[in-house]
């Protein structure tokens, strides 16, 4: 199979098995994430609460871990949730948004990578940076003064880390240490919605749930993605309408028409 | 009246009388439900913390608790609203997302049903056969394994705790342990909108601040909210445009057009 | 430079800084406001942990506290956030969401600007009418028996507070205590998509921050955001289009299209 099929055939998986995606994450995308989390085909559970998130955490297929909105409670809860999960052998998926910008927050970045097993951990390359010690800055949540050769730094903090590292922005980088991707999707838009990053965090969640090798699911699903919001750019008047249609985009777009429109290439 | 002029009325009476419904909700459809209110032409207020919660179920006319997204400090809030609502004889809709899904859920649907006075409970089938000891398995927040006889689980349901019951699906079912009523309308793109439940839930605590047969009320709304969600889905070509049609709809659905298309059946 | 020219410019500013606003608001809101902040060129972050709200303040070129849904810790992290906004010099909008409403708000509002200092308040009449001690009712957080002479009391409450206070309302009203200036723009709609105030409030704080006046700032925030308004409600079927439309007018709308529709009254 060539990227395209595989593609597809991921996306496919998800709609037929519909994994059930525990989501601890931040409060300004919560309900998009839902959506996005359902328009793919998955199903979404958003739970917080230390009484519960480790009996939700083992009920899921995967379970996402976004710092967003973090506070000292939702930390605990993540905790919680990310060990319930390492024991049960289902994949975490971590967001360390805004790692970088405040102490807090990259010192509870820092936290969860020590104290969990993370699978695959998505960010922008401001900050992956931060967590991987190439400095940068981060400007609020969003990513200013990345480092030129993104690439390399993904290929190295996968390998520092042991994981999986999917960085997200004009070219998405994905990396395990050894095999280094890239993909080429996308539209500027996704800038101007907020949780766009967080939504690509849910959707490798939901293709890593049914496929194990996590560089193959991150690709695919980010290639997806990328191509959806391209489809979604060209019918849509501003962000608002864009992420309506990027929603409907991404529950339409399957199959031959997928396949053909993937950009990803091996580095 | 036949049943879709009396539909028609209440619909009608919330837009004039304008009810003022006070939310404790979850983090994901608190922005949706809210929108859900005010399209249909009630007030809705959101307040949360425990110093002001039993003020402000006092000044409204209906008290949505809904506990999709728990903690313990939530759990504490819906009971003191509760209790003033009860006191002041305010209708209370108890929506208890996810009961099944873990103990914590379970055991605060059993609390908050021992310790307040329920008007109506909306929930999905396995969500009230959870909570009505029938057994059944529920997935994340989403209904699963359902018993086949829904119909005669709500009516049993109903009478075992002296409330009316309102479960949603294909077919919704109402009942107060007497009546028991069957609502045709509906579409199945609601089940890929995260909060679609929640808002049939507000949209029921609005029809019973301004009618006091909690049977009647519940059966009005979903018919309502099961028509406009028909409407929608043929102007709509994914989740995400069929969401924002169906609010237009909700607020534009009334008179004649609404009275012709409700499906109603008493059982 | 004429009125049109001037907002024409401040937009062009916000477009041109790309100001970050660090938000402090509620959990209703919170998604739209990122997105309205996004939508006109600004950069948002929302971050509400007493452990970084400090540090986050300090990275804004504007912070936002917005009381929607209060509770004891987040008013504690409002308190922290603009204290330390207030000894740095950025400017700090306040919306005092449902004030008057219940004891705790109330009390919570006059907490706020007694121990901060506000730039701009930004409220709708009856809630700056409970802050000023003008009486007053407030029905849940929508404004209800505001008094007739709103005029007068955004200028009697500026003088009073000593800060800039900006009312929103069929007319908006915006003063220092000497200068009192209205907009005529707007459209009925906003009062049926929640978070639309708060959405203003967004918008004014990413105009302070490129406009040292107050009252300039507010006055231009409002005159845009009610020309978007206008122009989105003709191109919407209810108010789920609208808001998608409201966003992408913001977006698009700039320069002499922009300067030409604004109305502006000095009194």
């Amino acid at each position: 199979m060539n990227w395209g099929e595989q593609v597809a055939a991921r996306r496919q998986r998800v709609y037929e098995q519909r994994p059930l995606v525990h989501h601890i994450t931040n409060l300004v995308v919560t309900n998009l994430t839902a959506n996005v989390t359902l328009a793919i085909g998955a199903s979404p559970v958003m739970a917080y609460a230390r009484e519960e998130v480790a009996d939700m955490a083992r009920l899921a297929q995967a379970v996402v871990l976004n710092m967003g909105t973090l506070t000292g409670e939702v930390v605990e809860a993540m905790l919680l949730a990310g060990k319930a999960a390492n024991k049960a052998g289902i994949p975490v998926v971590f967001d360390p948004v805004g790692a970088g910008a405040t102490p807090f927050r990259t010192r509870t970045a820092q936290r969860i990578i020590k104290e969990l097993h993370i699978d695959i951990l998505r960010g922008n390359a401001s900050e992956i940076a931060s967590i991987g010690g190439f400095g940068g800055h981060t400007k609020g949540v969003d990513a200013a003064g990345a480092p030129a050769r993104v690439a390399d730094m993904v290929k190295q903090v996968a390998r520092d880390l042991n994981t999986v590292v999917a960085v997200t922005g004009a070219t998405d980088y994905i990396s395990d240490g050894e095999r280094l991707l890239a993909v080429d999707n996308g539209h500027p838009l996704l800038t101007l919605v907020t949780g766009t990053g967080c939504s690509a965090t849910s959707i490798i969640a939901a293709f890593r749930a049914v496929e194990d090798d996590g560089v193959t699911a991150s690709t695919a699903a980010l290639a997806y993605y990328g191509l959806a919001a391209e489809r979604a750019a060209a019918a849509s008047q501003g962000p608002a309408s864009f992420q309506v249609a990027l929603l409907d985009t991404l529950y339409n777009l399957a199959g031959e028409e997928l396949a053909r429109g993937v950009k990803i290439r091996a580095l």
